[in-house]
């Protein structure tokens, strides 16, 4: 520590547990700890800051359900976060291919007519059906995301035929058109989850949830898949790349 | 509603209302209704539900703080969201421009000793000093970002003489160092409000935040400026367009 502008006693306890509370939780998803924190007095010593300092920082990352902790034992890593990519369009089962094997609970799969706001957004007619799916998404036995989705007729009528459970409703996509997936419009957005929500994806309810809303065209600039994605926030973070001007989009 | 592939009688309440809640969320943040959301029956029409799944719809968005209802008044937007992008590098000021004045309470302006794990990041030598800046942000009188950056030396001294509370941390970076930004690296996750943080946002503890990690480089590649913010979740969405394949970023 060292000189400062305005004076670090000024600083409250919580408003620096935060500041260590940020750092710790990149190294910890960066893997820079080997599913042990070091001791609180060599965190102290690396933050400069005191050991309740570094206690309450601990705190906040144990809420988030990132570390546990205990008596004698220390401090360990406890929950595993898997990064989905923001700078291309991939599916959770390509995203997360090298981690294990991504199984989708169908629990829905059926035609309706969307309502007015859906089907503009699929270029559908008024009345016209789509072909709806719901899907839990599992990372082995850990329940990732709960996906809402919507296909223009065509499409999803070939998808009901093929294995929802095991494959990215992306790569069915591809199969079934023939064509390479073009661009998507993403939305996302942090929310709580509803009590029911909660239970599906096994949190607590309130967990903070990324809410995920994405259009996605075929290479043609044809929009055909309409998906509303609730992620556990405590296990998947989005990460990509960011350029300050447009220029890497207009080279396109 | 038609034929399904299961019958739609198996899906519960919950079930449905979610999947009108999120198309109606959509709507609401695209400005379809100008103020005021049709009445239930409309709604249920329109998505071909009973009016208690409207009803429960309108309660996960009421929860959200998207919208309020009363009775003879109906259902109001109440709460306005801001978009920001996840294609381009820009700055709160710069990105909300149109929708008002960006404001800056500045809570931390000081030198410090950075932990060694900011230190590599921001490729510093152990033991060199740094910059820590805090700032709470709001757009008029409603805050939306609570921020925490730490600036290499050299360009952090500069800063601290300038306009902290009216300008974009990047757009002073370009103006002292005399280059532009080149590009970040962004990490996106949803996190819930601890209490302290919570009471600076004035949000419900609990609350879902947007929580972005960023480390951002000048055009030179040189890491200058690593940040964590913490935005309101019901006031931010993330916003921007993916590609299924890698191309544009190759063409850079």
């Amino acid at each position: 520590m060292s000189t400062a502008t305005e004076p670090p006693s000024r600083r409250s306890r919580a408003d620096r547990a935060r500041q260590v509370a940020d750092v710790l939780r990149q190294q910890t998803l960066a893997g820079a700890f080997a599913g042990t924190l070091p001791p609180e007095h060599q965190l102290a010593a690396e933050f400069d800051v005191s050991r309740n300092t570094v206690r309450a920082a601990l705190a906040l990352l144990k809420d988030e359900g990132l570390i546990d902790r205990a008596p004698r034992v220390g401090t360990q890593v406890s929950g595993r976060k898997f990064d989905h990519g923001i700078d291309t369009l991939l599916g959770l089962k390509e995203t997360l291919r090298e981690h294990g094997e991504v199984r989708n609970e169908v629990r829905a799969a059926l035609h309706l007519v969307p309502p007015p706001a859906v089907a503009r957004r699929l270029e559908l007619d008024r009345g016209e059906p789509a072909v709806y799916i719901e899907r839990l998404r599992y990372l082995g036995d850990l329940p990732l995301s709960l996906d809402l989705t919507y296909l223009v007729p065509d499409l999803g009528e070939e998808l009901l035929r093929r294995d929802l459970a095991g494959n990215d409703v992306f790569a069915l996509i591809e199969e079934v058109s023939g064509r390479p997936l073009g661009s998507a419009e993403l939305a996302i957005e942090s929310v709580n989850a509803d009590a029911h929500t909660a239970a599906a994806l096994q949190a607590p309810e309130g967990a903070a949830l990324l809410l995920l809303e994405r259009l996605t065209t075929l290479d043609d600039g044809r929009p055909v898949d309409l998906e509303y994605v609730r992620m556990r926030g405590d296990r998947i973070t989005m990460r990509g790349n960011l350029f300050r001007t447009n220029q890497p989009w207009e080279l396109t």
